[in-house]
């Protein structure tokens, strides 16, 4: 029966106990042999004699022994009188010491040798938060009546936005790697209302920057039966809160990265994209928030309403994907502020400055998609696919889509995504 | 405030109440006029005067009335004195009627209108055992202690099979899609122990069967501190039992299928493969077992021992991944049959009588990878990303992938797994 380092703490001193896992760190003292050992779980203190033969670190072992109570060992106990077995081959060298406290290892050092810094108990705690955010996710989704779905990767064209996607060699025909779920989920709505899936999206970005990714993690939800965007954005905010929930329930990782844990207020604060432009003293006809625009953004909010969290709702048209339902809301009214160009019912919501989530009302009338596509001179037809749902009936919905690796990214502070990614793929890293 | 469906039944009659949903039916009676109103919940009976006016199938809308109480009704309460509006346009006529109870559709007709007939109360359900049965999976993983992960699906060789894999123009240099996750939760065994991922795998098959699909959902698993095989076969037991018992809780959609739900035995019988080979009158010097095989021991399985799962351990190295460790156990002395070819500690998982699960114990030591790579007449230099792992100290593992179509295919009966995919991609299809 093995003992995992962590539950030594509460053995009982005398206890005859085998602990499995990875020599963290060996130091040789005059009179005594320490051996750190690291599990899942955590660390623990092995104690051998003087001369002890410990195989080096990473090597994988079993250690049995007695636990033993030492105010001074981690966590207040640790093994002694033990017997060390490797049960592998004695580990080459880490390209970088894993026992260190910090992991210190350059982007590009981090990236060739994946495998093995993730170990580092601070690196791999920040995957912690990605997990622990996952299952935040979904319990909050599952417990609003949302049913997980699985859609194809492998579509037939390019169409939702034609630029910077992938194209396979689909059995001698060529197909693209999806961009988004968004075609499906919305067909989804159609069939379960309420919808969400996790899984991989490809983005032929050739942008070579600390926030893209060519592959990436898209927490997606889609949902009908809405009145307008703000709707959407309730649901936004009740998932980011269970995420966060689910992050700062999720043991030490936390305290290992050094995360710093947003609060989600009960309700987002909320500007007009005209009034956002305003506020950072950008033109009023930009169509879109620079980064530098979002970092200002993302400071405001934080000083005016004491929240990492700003929604900006009402995109012009001309940034946003065909099937996005105009403005419905009463913004121009109540203010002197106008776009210049067409608003829509959208919204980004930035989290500590950077652009988090997109979302948003879409069209819903069949009608109302043959107008947009041939208004942009498109042809219908070519969509009859994913049009069928609407011709034969879609409620009113939307949905928005989370990046996880931006969102872990934001919680730890790192200054570039790939960081926080286990694998990350890019302009130009395929491996490992 | 929205009420649901199946809510309607809770609700004290007398209540005035707002439903949303699809026109399921309208059904025009000499003296009234009936309409069933379908959304996520279920079905609901909206009661109006003779000629009025109700917008046809699947036309989206909202029903205004008063809940009341009548023994004749689905669930004992409909809705009387309603107005009903239109949320959208009138829907075109579905390719196949949706209100009837069995939906008659031929296959290329089921899946050419998807996003349609995924409606049908029993085909939804369809896909509501799939969602449960992810949620029982995730559950019972993170209750042993595994870790969610997210792996690349863009990699940069060949080489795990090196047939079936769909080449992609990656910034114009070849890469390829991943036809399982198999070495990057391998490698991640050295960081958490235990992990889990499900998303897509890609195989390019050529083979236009009932059961293969070129994009299908893995639900990967891989586990560190093993002994052998049998233990990861353990895991798979609480994983299949805990996939059960989720969808035994997921409402009413087993009813709604007619799927007949396994008993997971608290131990899966399991044969080896030579023994396997003998059982079905098959050749000794067979490498694998042709689908007929696997059908008659189902049969076996559920004769001899009451049970749906059967596995099939110490299949021969042959039809085995390099990866595979050789085969530990005891059989060739408690038998007198034996394999004509090297055993493995490897093993696939029959239910009722079809491959579902494929999985053993991997190799952990370096040098046994570049022995096998060697035997194979490959360089372990072009697996040096994938080998880090193992050069650094990586405990004994194992692990296995689930199928998740064709467990929803074997749980409701169907004859093609296209029929429980939501979007099945293959040979021919790309679309919708």
């Amino acid at each position: 029966m093995r003992t995992l380092c962590t539950d030594l703490t509460t053995t009982t001193p005398g206890t005859e106990v085998t602990l499995e896992g990875w020599v963290h760190r060996r130091r040789e003292l005059a009179r005594v042999t320490f051996l750190v050992l690291r599990d899942r779980s955590g660390l623990a203190q092995v104690v051998l004699p003087a001369g002890t033969d410990v195989p080096p670190e990473e090597t994988v072992v079993r250690v049995t022994g007695t636990a033993t109570a030492n105010a001074q060992a981690p966590g207040g106990v640790e093994v002694t009188g033990a017997v060390v077995e490797p049960l592998t081959e004695p580990a080459a060298t880490p390209p970088v010491e894993l026992w260190r406290p910090t992991l210190d290892a350059s982007l590009p050092t981090l990236l060739d040798h994946a495998p093995v810094l993730w170990r580092h108990p601070a690196q791999r705690a920040r995957w912690e938060l990605a997990a622990a955010s996952l299952r935040g996710f979904r319990a909050t989704l599952d417990g609003l009546g949302f049913t997980e779905i699985a859609t194809p990767k492998f579509v037939e064209s390019a169409t939702e936005s034609g630029a910077n996607v992938f194209a396979v060699d689909y059995f001698g025909r060529p197909a693209y790697l999806a961009q988004s779920p968004q075609f499906y989920k919305q067909q989804l709505v159609g069939v379960f209302e309420r919808v969400y899936e996790v899984g991989p999206v490809f983005r032929a970005e050739p942008h070579d920057t600390v926030r893209h990714l060519a592959e990436y993690r898209s927490l997606d939800v889609e949902l009908g039966f809405i009145r307008d965007h703000r709707d959407v954005l309730a649901v936004l905010r009740e998932v980011l809160a269970g995420m966060v929930a689910a992050v700062a329930s999720g043991g030490d990782a936390v305290a290992r990265t050094g995360a710093r844990l947003p609060v989600v207020p009960a309700e987002i604060p909320v500007v007009h994209f005209a009034e956002a432009l305003e506020l950072v003293g950008a033109p009023a006809d930009e169509p879109d928030l620079a980064p530098e625009h979002e970092r200002a953004l993302g400071a405001w909010a934080l000083a005016e309403h004491g929240s990492d969290f700003l929604a900006v709702e009402g995109y012009p048209m001309a940034k946003r994907p065909f099937y996005t339902h105009p403005w419905t809301g009463g913004f121009e009214a109540r203010s002197a502020r106008t776009s210049t160009t067409e608003a829509t019912n959208s919204f980004d919501l930035l989290f500590r400055g950077l652009e988090l989530v997109t979302g948003g009302q879409r069209l819903h009338r069949a009608s109302a998609y043959d107008e947009a596509l041939r208004a942009r001179g498109e042809d219908p037809a070519d969509y009859a696919s994913y049009l069928q749902a609407f011709r034969h009936g879609m409620p009113p919905h939307g949905g928005f889509a989370i990046g996880l690796e931006r969102w872990v990214g934001r919680l730890v502070e790192a200054t570039n995504v790939r960081e926080v990614t286990l694998f990350p793929r890019d302009l130009h890293r395929l491996s490992p």
